[in-house]
Order: structure tokens, then sequence, then C-alpha cells
């Protein structure tokens, strides 16, 4: 290294120390600050809840906006979610239940939306996710309910029927999928293992451009590119991670027809969140058994400028009803047009239950 | 909430703002810099490494001397590391072996030391993470080497010799240990499943409250879980974790004998690092076959006042050895009492190789 350069990057380092120091004694400021509000909060409420959904969103919305580069806006709100993490959990040690086991996309999505300064604990099933925090021996849960291509995880849907929980948050991930095979060309691939939502999600590609090819649905991801890394003549749809893993070739990358595919994740826990000033609102709707149900119950959100986001029909498993609805609608149940029109979608539905209120996913 | 309740915490969030407004925009040169030492590299070298353990460590050890709280330093030294991994990412896409599966502690060491913008990449075995370092497929890996209670992991140790590899880390995790079982009190517990490290690692403890209890060893703490969770008078020594995901009382907390449970990954690397201030070095000594031997392969350091702090010997595999040691010493092996002792060992020696200079584990 020259002697310019080296003095050069010498004054560089020293100006990231002075930084550094800035950092910190901010951070600590904020720290002290997130002290306070609690000390304010509990003063007023022994019992206070001091994790706000609807807060935390705005902040990351605002850093997101404001953010002048050269990080990214995502890794600019990654870091805030942990700055506000550790000075959460300063006041509060949050226990976050999910889908186990560790190191599935239900527990990245817990840690993207809490922050690492959380115990996340692993479930076997939805159910236990929804029953660990139903017994409050978890704070919160996470669980996956819908993927952009391939819709929704009922069992998560239906699991709510019967639970007093809300939904308070939800979290998006974006998901890669990758064509991998110990042979070299396309042209080789006579078999596809791939997780049968794997398979559905790149449909299209596959009917594209491997028409020919077998297609079979194994348990996993990583049991498919298992498969592939033994089976001449066999591809997996996996992840690069599986790639890396069972020394793979990648025949093709981001075979996803979605070029934006997500999945969701719900954040459920023992009440909704506050308006956040971009919100979505859940509903479980009951349609009574008759002709036109279904057009009544969608005129109360034409009516009031409510944007419906999403539907999805489910059997009852109640003799009265012919259906239950769920439905994503925008705004939050405490906005005044929002409130009308549940207001008058009571007058129509047997039941309206409201599962959530919640701010929108923070990307 | 009282009103002046209100305008308080009102008071108090615009302040939280003002905050996050300054630490992004600090956050933000941070990465400008980075940036600047990048180009800066670059143009010395178009080979440059912009990852240096060296320089994060005594940033992070600065910034934990200087910490005023209320966030302890472990909590603040991590929110740096993740700001340096960020700012890494900008410049390099770093891509980390480690033994997997996802969801060990081995991955836990990794995202500890690299922070979250690295790939993290599941390897089946410790010879594959080395494989896949010494390939080029990942820029660096992380092993399991040692359990402070209960020595080495003798597979890594052994993997050093025939690889071109450095050190050029280490992490250091604490780790707790529980006794969970369905029972309700200690005197229910007839048998004791856990892996054999665990059970070395609360030896004493469990000599000590539970003698009379029968030791059995499973393959993971996970299984010992599971077991217990369905066998009568059976207990699992295993995580906090696990008596959630089975549903386990903690008849015990933080069992494990040494109060500094810890376990101690190494980062390895195609080079070491440069010297920090505060480092250690690793060394593989070849012993000649003859009586005192080892006297004289320790003398050097003894003269040049540097303190060895482990030593572990092993067969060589090798006709003309009879064994190799695995040696720790404090210092760079740039320093010059440590240069001087490895030059006056290698005149001892068959063979000294320096598997690695590298700062100590910032906790």
């Amino acid at each position: 290294m020259s002697g310019q350069d080296g003095e050069t990057l010498d004054g560089i380092r020293r100006r990231i120390d002075a930084l550094d120091d800035e950092i910190m004694r901010l951070i600590s400021e904020r720290a002290d600050c997130a002290q306070e509000v609690a000390r304010i909060k509990r003063a007023a409420d022994a019992r206070a809840e001091f994790y706000r959904p609807e807060r935390e969103a705005q902040v990351l919305r605002r850093i997101q906006a404001a953010n002048p580069g050269p990080l990214n806006s995502e890794e600019m709100a990654r870091l805030f979610r942990e700055i506000m993490s550790a000075c959460l959990a300063l006041e509060q040690q949050l226990s976050i239940a999910f889908l186990g086991p560790e190191g599935t996309f239900t527990q990245a999505a817990a840690l993207k939306h809490f922050g690492h300064s959380v115990n996340t604990v692993p479930m076997n099933a939805i159910d236990e996710v929804f029953r660990e925090v139903e017994s409050g021996s978890a704070h919160y849960g996470v669980v996956p309910v819908e993927n952009s291509t391939e819709g929704v995880v009922t069992h998560t849907l239906d699991r709510f029927m019967q639970s007093p929980l809300s939904i308070c948050g939800e979290v998006e991930l974006r998901i890669h999928h990758h064509l991998l095979s110990t042979a070299d060309a396309l042209s080789r691939v006579e078999r596809i293992y791939s997780h049968q939502q794997s398979l559905a999600q790149c449909r299209e590609w596959l009917d594209a451009r491997l028409p020919q090819a077998e297609r079979l649905s194994v348990s996993s991801n990583a049991d498919a590119a298992r498969r592939a890394s033994r089976e001449p003549g066999a591809a997996a749809i996996a992840s690069e991670a599986a790639a890396e893993l069972y020394g793979l070739n990648v025949l093709a990358a981001n075979i996803e027809d979605s070029p934006d595919n997500t999945t969701r994740f719900l954040v459920i826990g023992p009440r909704s969140s506050g308006p956040s000033g971009n919100d979505k609102t859940s509903l479980l709707v009951s349609a009574r058994n008759r002709p036109g149900s279904l057009h009544g119950l969608l005129s109360p959100f034409a009516d009031n400028d409510v944007s419906l986001t999403r539907i999805e029909s489910r059997p009852s498993h109640c003799v009265n009803w012919e259906y239950v609805f769920f439905m994503d609608i925008e705004g939050h149940a405490q906005d005044a047009h929002v409130a009308k029109a549940l207001a008058e979608l009571k007058q129509e539905a047997e039941l309206v239950k409201v599962l959530g209120s919640y701010p929108k996913a923070v990307l």
C-alpha cells in the first residue's frame, strides 16, 4: 500500500470511527427514550403493552422514505428493526412462537419482523403456534398464510374460526426458485422433483422450457435436491443454498413465474394493532344461505369506497351457513369509512368477525 | 391515557424520530466511507480484500469500551456488526459455509460474526465446509472447534493437517443447559437423556443432585427432549426452546458446571488476519520422536514471554513423527516477541505450521 493511499485510508477510517462514536451515542439516547416511554406507560397502566406494531411500521416507513442511500431501503429498514428490537428488549423480552423447525422461512419472517433481540420458539404445527399464544406461553406467533402465486395456507385461516387471537401484523418475504441438477444442460433433464407448491409456482416456466419432463412432488425442496444429486437425469426446484449443499449445478435461476414471488405470514397476538396510516383489516364473514348473498356482502365495501384486496371462501363446518369468507380490505377498522362499511356489512351477514387491523407489510 | 401523559409520550416520540433521522444520516455517511475505502483499495489492487477481521474486531472493542448504556455491550456490538455487515455487502456479497443444518449453534456463530447481510450455506460435514472454502465456492467457513467444558472437536483440528486454509477469526457463544421433564420434581427423575457432550458439561451438577439417575446419551438434545416428553420418569438436558417445543417443565435451569459454558468456533478462509492489537495465533507443531522433545517445544515460548493458552496432542498419521500438537498462543505472528519465539521453535520442531493469527473473540 503506498504512503498516499495509506494516509487516505487512515483518514477515512478515522472518519468512520468518529461516525461510529456518534451513532452509538444516538442509539444509546434512543434506548434512554424507550425506557422513558416504558416508565410513563407503566405509571399509567401496570399491564401496559410495550410492543406497538403500528408505531414500528410508522418508524420504518418514515426511514425508508427518507433513506438517502447508498444502503438500499430494505437494508436500512433491517438495521432499524434491529435497533428497535434491542431497545424493546430493555423493557420486555418477547417470546415468539413460529411454525418450525428452525431455519424455515417462517422463522426468517419472525426475525425479520421482530429483530433478533427476541426469543423465537419453534412449534410442530400451525395449531400449536395458536395454542402457544392463546395460553400466554408466547407473546406473539408467526404463521404462513399466503403465497403470491399459489394461494392461501388454508389451515391457518381455518384455525381463526375457533381462536380468540387477533392478527396484529403481516410479513412478506421474497422467495426465489432455481432449477438444480447434476446434469449440465436443460436437454438432459427427464424428471423434476420439488414440493408441490414450488412446482406450481414455476408451472409456466416448466411448461415453456421443459414440457416433456416428468414432475414429481416430494415432501420438501431439500428432499428434492437430495434426490436430484443422486439420480442422473433428475433436477430439483430449490434454493441456491440447496445447490451448494448438494453440489448441484444451477441450470436456470429465478424460474418462479411471478417476479414478485412472495410468501406472506401473519403475526398473531392477543389484540390487533392501532392505526398506522397504511393498514389492512382481515375479516371472517359468514353468509346466509340464499341467492345473491355474496353480492349483498360486497356492496357495503363498494358503497363506502373500501378496497377488497382478497376474498377466499371456506366451508364453514356449521349447518346454518353455506360458507364463510375470509376477506382482506384496505384500511383500519377504526377508519371512519371502514367502520361504516363494517356496520353495514353486519346488517347483511350472519356473522362478521374482525380478525384484526394491522400495518401493511414493510418490505 | 391522560392528556398529560399523552403529551409527554408524543414529545418523546418526536425526540425518537429526530434521533432516528440522525442515526440514518450517520449510517449512510458510514456506508459512503466504506464505498470510498473499497474504491481506494480496488485502485491499488484489483483483487483487494474488503473483509478485514482485524479492523472489525478493533471497531467492536472500541465500541464496547465506550458504550454508555442502557444497552449492554453485547447488544451494542451486535448492532454494529449488523451495520458493518450492511456496509460490507455494498462492496462484496460474502458467502459463508457452516456446519449445518440450519438453526444450529454453528449458524448462530456465523451470523454473530458476519452479521445478517451475508449468505450462510449449510454443509453436511466439517470436511465439506473446508472443501467449500478451499475450492473458492464460499468466501469463508465456520466450524466448531472447542467447548469450554468438554474440550476440542478433534475432526476440525485434524482437517487442518491437510488444508491450505488459515484461521482468520474465532467466535464464542454462551450456551445454557436446562433439565427438562414432564415430572414436576427432581425426585421423580429416573433417567436422563442428552447428547454426550451436554451430559459431560453437566456432570458435576448431575453427580451432586441426581446421582441415582441413569444417564443415556442420544444423538441430539432435541431427540432427548422428545424422549423425555414421552417417557414418564425421564428427563432431558436441553435448551429452553426445547422445553417450549415439547411442553416440558424446566426442573432446573442453567445446570452447566461452568458458569461460562461457551462453545468456540473458528472462521476459516484463504488467509489469516492482520494484527488487531489483541490476537491469538494457532499452530500445528510436529515433534521429533525423542525424549524431552515436548520440553524443547515449549521453551521458545517461555523464553520470549509468549503465553501458551492451549495445547492438544494428536496422532500424526505419519510414520516419522510421534505426535503433532495443536497450540494456541497469545499474540500475532507479526508481533516481534511472537515472531522470535516462532523462529526459535522452528529450530526445535520437525515442522511448524502457523494455522493463523486472528483477533480474539469479541463477546
